[in-house]
């Protein structure tokens, strides 16, 4: 085993959104919560033990924005980070900080500390927020684009170059390739920093026997002209990592996606547990 | 019994405070709360039933300022109000939407909705917030000023000057002089709208036997100069109410009372109960 403090994390913010004044950061958040042992398992976002008081609160206001669930633990997070935001600190100083308060150890590193929302064009609406797409909407909805607004004027956060530059391996998680992992591209210099790392670079592929294993990364990729399945996402990420970890459900395409560019690893890659995690953690450093 | 309905408060909003990026209406929350049955009559502010988990959670976060406590229902009504505002709202109508939530009945206007800060001039730090000398440094400090920051340049809420002129009887209620009421009469036009109305003004005097029942404004009064007295009391509110209630603990003063310009009625003024302040209310009414 590593230690934690091998590892450094480089996190989404396109999903962060302002709610109630409170700016919420769910993608460090999760990360945060599951690297403390404190997420919820059953909902896979949150805290494990929470209570509900201040929602249930606001379900007393017809005009209440209430379709995001914060529970009462939680809000201790989003209140302290606005807290912080408010006084001056950087997004990565504050996630620093909650990291350090939840003992973590390892590095966690929002991809820039300026404004980048992802927006997603659907159907029937136009375009709306990521969270009133994924959560408001619960991804229940035909998307036509995915945009990155501010993505052109951030710049990466003061680590985030060095930590893809001197990393001994960079690894693509199994996460949304378009709304997750893209939002980490656009920030102009990572894309490139992560190309010149292509030969360290294995990513693992979100999708299982065509489909994704939670959330809409299937959908969505059909729906964006992609193809839902580990071809798809080889050809997706060529451009950025040498190797592609597979599942072993998709072993017979492994000399597709050899053909799409990248060296192509089988291995179990379903995470139900840490045995499971920590396992596909090492076939990924050995790759 | 009156309606409801026939009841309009006038509220400072001076105590108002942003905390973790919601804006808090101290007074206008324990208003709300009290006529609704939902205040914790033991603490005499929040709601009562409450849980503390946001707050136990910021505790978390060695720079987290937590000495302001936020139930966790009680910030349902500061998400609420902080979402509102954000949308374009003003505190009036966000005020409105809360005490329907509530059913009050009653009207509750803030004295004006624009930004106006109590500021207060402590002995040992200079010049801090009210709720920092309130609540962080337990009002247990030395005032040497207290100063309404934005006054000047602040409008009264679209109802309130209104409310003045077409009241059967206008109340100063038994708050404290300094702090609760002077910033109500700062806001351009609501000292002369209540001078107007001089014939048909009650004041309840705050002070029984010398001292406030609850709060610093003995101390406030003697610090800044007056007497903390019934006396002091009918002083200050002289140009503003013909009469001034007081105790039947202060009886033997209702001649001084009446030498500094104030009608003196003596009663029961300590309210421990609704019964107690439904009889208090009724010998205003009749005053």
């Amino acid at each position: 085993m590593r230690p934690p403090e091998d590892l450094t994390a480089v996190v989404n913010v396109g999903d962060d959104v302002v709610l109630h004044g409170l700016h919420v950061s769910p993608d460090i958040d999760t990360i945060t919560y599951t690297l403390a042992g404190a997420i919820d398992p059953e909902r896979g976002w949150g805290l494990a033990g929470e209570t509900w008081h201040a929602m249930e609160g606001l379900r007393r206001f017809p005009l209440a924005r209430s379709w995001f669930d914060l529970g009462d633990r939680d809000l201790a997070t989003h209140l302290y980070r606005t807290d912080r935001l408010g006084a001056g600190a950087s997004l990565t100083e504050v996630s620093a900080e909650i990291a350090t308060a939840w003992e973590l150890g390892c590095r966690l590193l929002p991809v820039t500390d300026e404004p980048l929302q992802t927006m997603v064009t659907v159907a029937d609406e136009g375009e709306i927020g990521f969270q009133e797409y994924f959560v408001r909407r619960h991804h229940d909805v035909v998307v036509e684009a995915v945009r990155f607004a501010g993505a052109e004027a951030a710049t990466p956060g003061p680590e985030v170059l060095g930590a893809i530059a001197d990393a001994e391996r960079v690894v693509i998680a199994p996460s949304n390739p378009i709304v997750s992992i893209e939002p980490l591209l656009v920030v102009p210099g990572v894309r490139a920093a992560v190309e010149a790392r292509r030969p360290d670079t294995v990513a693992v592929s979100p999708i299982v026997a065509g489909a994704a294993l939670r959330g809409p990364a299937d959908r969505l990729l059909r729906e964006l002209g992609h193809e839902s399945s580990v071809v798809g996402v080889a050809r997706l990420y060529a451009p950025l990592a040498a190797t592609l970890v597979v599942d072993e459900a998709d072993a017979g395409q492994a000399a597709a996606v050899e053909a799409a560019g990248m060296r192509c690893v089988v291995g179990p890659t379903i995470m139900r547990g840490l045995a499971e995690a920590a396992a596909l953690a090492e076939l990924v450093l050995a790759a």
